[in-house]
């Protein structure tokens, strides 16, 4: 085994912080790859030797096709799914983000949140109506809907019930994707809905807008205006191509930063109003119990968050040495400043290296390297957004909102890290 | 029928270029909605009684599911295939870009070309022997290379053969994507190759790199060492996920700019030489023939480009009025400094918008408002990166190139309009 990591020394000013967290610039300023576990114990010339051919060589591939699939060793890729009992529709499934890499995802694994199940709209039959406190109301079927100019932005959405478990008194035995799953990111093209409102004709005392689905649990929210004319849009594209029937086809709401239910997908209607309606989905259920028994009712905007997708829980370390700390940041309310990690469970901290681009309520990827010296370790990452929000500890966010809360959990994750290289969600 | 756009006198400062260019900020500067043609003759209440919901409120809907298929009712959005007469897996499949929208292809519509199929590739067999002028020659696994730190990008990547119709002596009736479709766009995320080339030891007297591909072709093509540097990586996610098996599962080079052919799939070799090694992908095809009879080889990097994917061939203009003409545009070595576009055959041109981010060596949207008069009309995108180069009017190309020259087409697209609304291919 060619193992030039257990060969070279590093300087002791990488070293940035305690346990072995290097500075986020030593991959970029050394030439020695510190990752190699490259077997030289073949020979390399027999390998391309016509005899050691591999059987894809020897025979004419598949042919080409109308719209690809992934490949059958890929299968197990698959999103983590959960049910209400008795239901089929009714539940969540979460994107596996420790087995993605980059900040789309693809739109096969995009996570799913549905309350009865994906209806199966033909886009001939439907049409948006829109209404209220309007001065003409309008309906538009899809095809009208595609002439209207469009823009594209790559925004994440994420469920405000992301990262429940974690809000279970002790620490569940889960992976990243199976915690923290319900957040995706895609590019996303459609129609500013302020388009659409004003060419309805917005009268003055309107100040929200109901958009309801066309699905069985009709879902139904209320926006404030202020955000519909801002960054909302009325999407029907996710990258590249129309939605997926589990992301809203054929039209879904996109409100950047918000909690993920009220981007209404299947949306058939939009009603000006001067008051929210109150709809069960903003009042019975999506609203945060605070520890004096009240609700915060409209918490809208997602909080700043990360998370470690590698290593995660369910992973291991197979050998001490220098492994890439990475991982996945947000904010949802502009971009994201800065991530910090910790191997020793919090106690000091290293700044991670950003990769660009680095887009407001989008996904932002970060990266570290880490010495791991083969002992237990407490891995953890802290993002900054741009308006100076900084993810809370555990500690700080039960004195602050208690554990009945529900939703809007963005409390620092750890992971810890045993001397044998086990790889388990605890809490700090 | 309600049709503001008919109805609204756009003051004269807002024509900017010949035959009804707009300005690029008039759907920005103006809060009059141009495109509706929405129908008022419905009346809305009946749509939101309960009478009306449509049947997909009535019964749950589908199920969660692990990965997520498209709906069946856009089963018609397909790459565009042919093949080499006498095989199934020789040929290319060009992406729709007419029924498209954002920079993202999404995974299945990914263009292909491929010279013996697709190989179907099982990732615990595959292996990658780095070889040749190197210090120490090294074979890694796909699970070593998933230890590797990577990086995320988001690139085009364009077959030198795209567009190659329009060579014809007469502008064939083809559409968008079946003249200009072997181009996409994805976020890669791999290796940097220059990271397992430092580890492998690079002889002073190395100047290329021979990629080799693991199909029946052995797809092999020569790599100046100066470009795997730079900015070349080893792909194994595409949007997030494992690449497609169309795309080089489970490994690929990705080249920003370089033509397509160079970024080999399948990747199970790289050989580093003093010499390119003169394969027959890079003698007797992908190489340029002149006017005068000669050859150019090693014609690597891709020109600045732009094609306007609406409205385009084989589509229709349904009324006169206000259109929003749109597209993409990339160059293969720098950013998109500027898209301009004529209504008029090129006799006057008005600046475009172009919509962020806009990256280097990646796909960048461009969008002008057009007020249709209903008569003749020829429109076309004109491209110019921030190196300066600017894409070629035909003539020129004719002049400098010639017809036969098979390879690395980016004349100027024109699409002729007729007083019936008919989109055709033409020639200008």
């Amino acid at each position: 085994m060619y193992m030039p990591s257990k060969q070279y020394k590093l300087p002791r000013e990488e070293y940035v912080a305690g346990n072995g967290l290097l500075h986020r610039r030593t991959f970029l300023t050394s030439s020695i790859a510190f990752f190699s576990v490259a077997s030289s114990s073949l020979v390399p010339n027999k390998l391309i030797g016509q005899e050691n051919y591999p059987v894809s060589m020897l025979l004419p591939g598949a042919p080409l096709s109308g719209y690809g699939l992934r490949s059958k060793f890929e299968s197990h890729v698959q999103r983590y799914v959960g049910t209400t009992a008795g239901t089929t529709g009714a539940g969540s499934s979460r994107t596996p983000l420790e087995k993605l890499s980059g900040i789309i995802t693809p739109n096969g694994l995009h996570f799913e949140r549905h309350h009865s199940g994906i209806p199966d709209i033909d886009p001939e039959q439907h049409q948006l109506l829109i209404h209220g406190l309007v001065d003409r109301p309008l309906v538009f079927d899809i095809n009208t809907l595609l002439k209207y100019p469009m823009v594209s932005r790559t925004q994440y959405i994420e469920c405000s019930g992301n990262s429940r478990p974690n809000l279970a008194s002790t620490a569940p035995d889960l992976n990243c994707g199976q915690i923290h799953g319900m957040i995706s990111c895609c590019e996303w093209t459609g129609i500013p809905i302020s388009v659409l409102l004003q060419e309805a004709g917005i009268k003055s005392n309107a100040k929200w807008v109901l958009a309801e689905g066309a699905d069985a649990a009709a879902m139904t929210r209320s926006i404030p205006l202020s955000k519909a004319m801002d960054d909302t849009m009325i999407a029907l594209f996710q990258n590249g191509e129309a939605l997926r029937p589990e992301n809203g086809y054929p039209i879904r709401v996109i409100l950047p930063g918000y909690e993920g239910n009220i981007s209404v997908k299947w949306l058939r209607r939009l009603m000006l109003s001067d008051t929210p309606i109150m709809t069960k989905d903003e009042t019975s259920k999506y609203t945060d119990l605070q520890k004096d028994g009240r609700s915060e009712i409209f918490t809208l905007e997602m909080g700043v968050k990360s998370v470690i997708t590698s290593p995660s829980g369910g992973q291991f370390m197979q050998h001490r040495g220098i492994y890439e700390i990475k991982g996945l940041a947000w904010s949802g309310t502009s971009k994201i400043k800065r991530v910090d990690v910790s191997a020793d469970g919090g106690l000091t901290w290293a700044e991670a290296m950003l990769s660009n681009p680095i887009l407001s309520k989008s996904l932002t990827q970060f990266r570290l390297p880490w010495d791991w010296n083969g002992q237990h370790a407490i891995i953890m990452s802290r993002a900054i957004d741009e308006d100076g929000n900084a993810q809370p500890t555990r500690d700080a966010f039960i004195d602050e909102k208690g554990l009945q809360v529900n939703y809007h959990n963005n409390i620092i994750q750890s992971w810890e890290v045993s001397s044998q290289g086990e790889i388990t969600n605890t809490y700090v």
